[in-house]
């Protein structure tokens, strides 16, 4: 059977796709795939572990039959319910172990992340062949766009999905971007604390000095910087219902003189300021409006201003993972750190310091992970199972991700470029005395 | 009168411009340029200033007028000996400062850092002009290749002009790269130390590791890390009389078992190794060959290995100032740090750590100069008088140019990009329990 025949038989249009469900009604075609398994299902069993290189798994098919092609212990088994979802894996693998994951036709027995990790390292190899299923389909694939427009459109989907769905698996300060573990047997409230005064520190604020943040999320890091720095923040966002959170909790800690939270787009900063502070932004840019994110920081910074920008990162330029993109994160891109460069370069701004942290976002996701398990039941109450599934593949494979070097965590912090207001080493960020 | 009149007015053959002398018999055409001043001179002075930014000088004409546009004290006082130089500045003052001041028809007096400083930044500013002088003529000039034969001439002009006479500027371990102060009033030979240091550290090697460098000098890093860091070392320099010197350090010091010297290029490097080092090289590689020298970094590196580039850089592409490449670096060219992500992006090497050390340069270069100025009658013994005007042009050009931002110093610590065995933060480079 070759790849082409392959890719007609399981072709569906995108919305059947959004509608599938575990155990609907057997459509005539549907009846067709749900045939016995014959040898050649084993077969191509085979072939698609085999693309994916060999990762240490056992796969049992619909009819009790196992395959296990790998050497030594299998880390999980997978559990392929019917044909169909065997035929969409070997025809997209990337985007269809997503989907066969949320309704069900796909079940994972034993170490989902380390599964996940075998499976992105085969993906990832076999993407460099020329001709992979990967690559093949992923030519044809839309992806969203990034105007004002789309960008609001895309936020909303995600981080306007209530609050309180948030509050059950973030740290209290609902930070939901990488930690940083000075140890790793931090806790993540700590490690989020620790994140910020990381960043603040690398800008050297100054009591009374002015700062902008674009994409501040609900507030945490504008709030920090206000109380603990004696900074006025003006913090930008398009999402609603983050900014309605983050506006409350400076009511309630006083802060309303000092943190200022705006709805807009990162594109309508105005003023002028001390620091400017991005983090976990860049990654819902899209890299066409680097250009211009550089442009806005040049336009608002003074002259011995400070920058960070703190991202996700991808080794080379790479979409990021397409079941991700569609099912999670419309609209987003994570750039390598030369494309990162391309914010910064045109305007002549000078890089201080690069750090990378892919660590503690693995660590930051497997806290996640832990109190997202933990709270599944309500999670479960609130939307669905299909939610759940989504979201726990989402957090076990970004976990992964980080993991296996397939994502990097980038923070760059930058001035202008014939400034020297800068530090004269970084000893400076690893002096235990804390300001 | 216009640029084009002026460029026809100046334009000699590259051959004539090699052989200028001060005091040569006159041409008939060079005592046409030196018909008395004329209230034209002293306008094309008011141009040239104005177009350089105003900076704050005082330019005294071979006629004895003085010319002083700025407001405020100037730094510095000027002597412009005759028309000829005067016109030769007019149609390409970043090349022609150079060749003037070589050959004594352009004096300063003063802070020649502080105006060069000036001079620098007026150029940048004047560059961004579509028509200025400099693009127009460095559309048309010449720079020097890098091939492996053009690369070995390259070096041998700059690193083989004796080891006596930079005996007479640099450190006893005569490093000729910007070195680490952990504080400005450091003495030259510790913060070359602490370089090295910091170099290893960032790498951080272990006993009995094995080491490559590329680009190794006259072999202090290479012979730190054999003596300190207890590492077998593989050195490649294409300098015959570095590596002559380096080799019978490794005598003297025992190491000749631990600490190796290759006469060959980068590209000829074989072998398997735990880090990979190049510190002051990348500037001779040309951004043509950025992507091969990845790859042979590729080719080299054990799958946990760990590798450092310490590059000159510049804030975005652009070429060397043409006069230093001509007359001091020929075929450098300092890349951007995103020009610098090209060796690695391609080959999936994950950045761990950037650190911009350019103030640590400028600081690494007020010391060479100091000393560079105790010796010089001993240079102008070795040389002569043409010679220590260009060593002491391009010293405190750098300086300036390093002071200025108009150059940075970017270190790159990598691994491969799916390597777990990178550090967990970077508070061991700031542990002063030192290793």
């Amino acid at each position: 059977m070759t790849r082409d025949s392959l890719e007609a038989l399981v072709e569906t249009p995108a919305d059947s796709r959004e509608a599938a469900e575990p155990r609907r009604e057997p459509s005539p075609h549907a009846a067709a795939l749900q045939s016995p398994p014959t040898t050649i299902d084993g077969r191509l069993v085979r072939y698609l572990i085999e693309s994916l290189g060999n990762p240490p798994l056992r796969v049992s098919l619909w009819n009790g039959e196992s395959i296990a092609p790998g050497e030594g212990d299998a880390m999980a088994q997978v559990h392929i319910a019917n044909r169909a979802s065997l035929l969409k894996l070997l025809a997209d693998p990337e985007f269809q172990f997503g989907e066969c994951f949320c309704d069900g036709t796909i079940q994972v027995e034993g170490d989902l992340v380390g599964l996940l990790e075998s499976l992105i390292a085969g993906l990832s190899a076999s993407a460099s062949a020329a001709r992979s299923p990967r690559s093949v389909i992923g030519r044809f694939r839309r992806r969203h766009g990034n105007s004002p427009a789309d960008a609001r459109d895309n936020i909303q989907r995600h981080y306007d999905l209530g609050n309180d769905f948030y509050r059950l698996w973030l740290d209290r300060g609902l930070s939901y971007t990488c930690a940083y573990f000075r140890a790793p047997d931090a806790t993540l409230e700590q490690a989020q604390i620790d994140k910020m005064d990381h960043v603040c520190r690398k800008l050297r604020l100054r009591p009374d000095e002015t700062v902008v943040e674009a994409g501040c999320g609900w507030g945490a890091l504008a709030l920090h910087m206000a109380a603990h720095y004696g900074v006025r923040v003006r913090a930008f966002n398009i999402s609603r219902e983050q900014v309605a959170h983050a506006r409350e909790q400076a009511c309630i800690l006083g802060l309303q003189q000092r943190a200022e939270f705006i709805e807009d787009d990162y594109r309508n900063i105005g003023g002028r300021f001390d620091a400017f502070v991005s983090v976990g932004m860049l990654e819902h840019v899209g890299p066409e409006h680097f250009r211009n994110l550089g442009g806005v920081i040049d336009r608002v910074l003074e002259p011995n201003g400070r920058g960070l920008l703190h991202s996700i990162g991808h080794l080379k330029p790479d979409p990021l993972n397409a079941w991700i993109e569609k099912r999670i994160f419309p609209g987003a891109y994570p750039p390598s750190l030369r494309e990162m460069l391309e914010v910064l370069e045109p305007w002549s701004f000078s890089v201080l310091d690069v750090e990378n942290l892919r660590l503690h976002y693995a660590l930051t996701l497997e806290h996640w992970l832990r109190r997202f398990d933990a709270a599944s039941e309500r999670v479960r109450e609130m939307y669905d199972e299909r939610f759940v599934r989504a979201w726990r593949l989402y957090l076990c494979g970004s976990q992964a991700a980080f993991r296996s070097g397939e994502m990097q965590l980038f923070q760059v912090l930058f001035a202008r470029g014939r400034s020297n207001a800068v530090p004269w080493t970084r000893a400076y960020l690893y002096d235990d005395a804390r300001g």
